[in-house]
């Protein structure tokens, strides 16, 4: 689990995801400054795999009306390009669960694009449902930034 | 905006939107201890229409690494059936946009069934988007809940 030692560490890993898949990115030094900001509270935890460091997870824990507990949202999975497919995101992934059931965690949610076939294989197989029971449709993620004047 | 005093209120109108669309819900009394708990934290905001109310929103502020400020999800959102179609649920999600952005909110996130096609019209009409910019796949919303022994 990283501290706030490892905020660099976690900001090149994360700004790495974003180029690779052309997402914007404020650079690792801003994301280094804005983790070890995060990393020092409870509601945002890293895990690290391996030294030097090749996998990231970021997962950040809130409170739900439905839950007396809290839930989780695995916001970053990244394993680096020439470690995939060797089991390493699983271990992250179960990890991020063990982590979330240990803070009182009920629940892991995960938003996935659905151009992402691989992805959203991973997580169906590891037990994660896009659907409420019963229902056939998947349920969906809507955002708006709120950062524009409108 | 409900404070502690209100979670009964709260908790009265979620209880009849879970009945309405037959899903599980804990019941007025457990819902009112527990919101009594959320609401007298920073993380939880509940926003009341009318005397006796007639609609809540109910929002959760949490950390994100991508963003400086904080992130916002509307949890929930909910008219009495009377009351629909005069623009009570417009002026809830502008309000609930307007609070998010007082307490620093970046972006503002709703997950939605995607059966529910009045639901998806109302957000992309506010301004809601569901896929990332260049992309014609929606996003998803994954979850798993980890109270099992699995």
């Amino acid at each position: 689990m990283a501290t706030t030692a490892d905020a660099a560490t976690v900001a090149r890993l994360l700004d790495a995801f974003n180029r690779e898949y052309d997402t914007a990115t404020p650079g690792p030094v801003v994301l280094a400054k804005r983790l070890e900001r995060l990393l020092a509270g409870e509601a945002t935890i890293a895990l690290l795999v391996g030294d030097p460091a090749v996998a990231v997870a970021v997962l950040t824990l809130r409170t739900n009306v439905w839950y007396e507990g809290r839930v989780a949202l695995l916001d970053e999975l990244y394993v680096v390009p020439e470690l995939r497919g060797q089991g390493v995101g699983s271990a992250l992934l179960v990890t991020a669960e063990s982590v979330t059931r240990a803070r009182g965690g009920e629940l892991l949610e995960i938003n996935v694009d659905g151009q992402d076939t691989d992805a959203r294989r991973f997580y169906a197989r590891h037990g994660y449902r896009n659907s409420e029971p019963g229902q056939d449709q998947p349920i969906l993620y809507y955002y708006r930034e709120l950062t524009d004047a409108s």
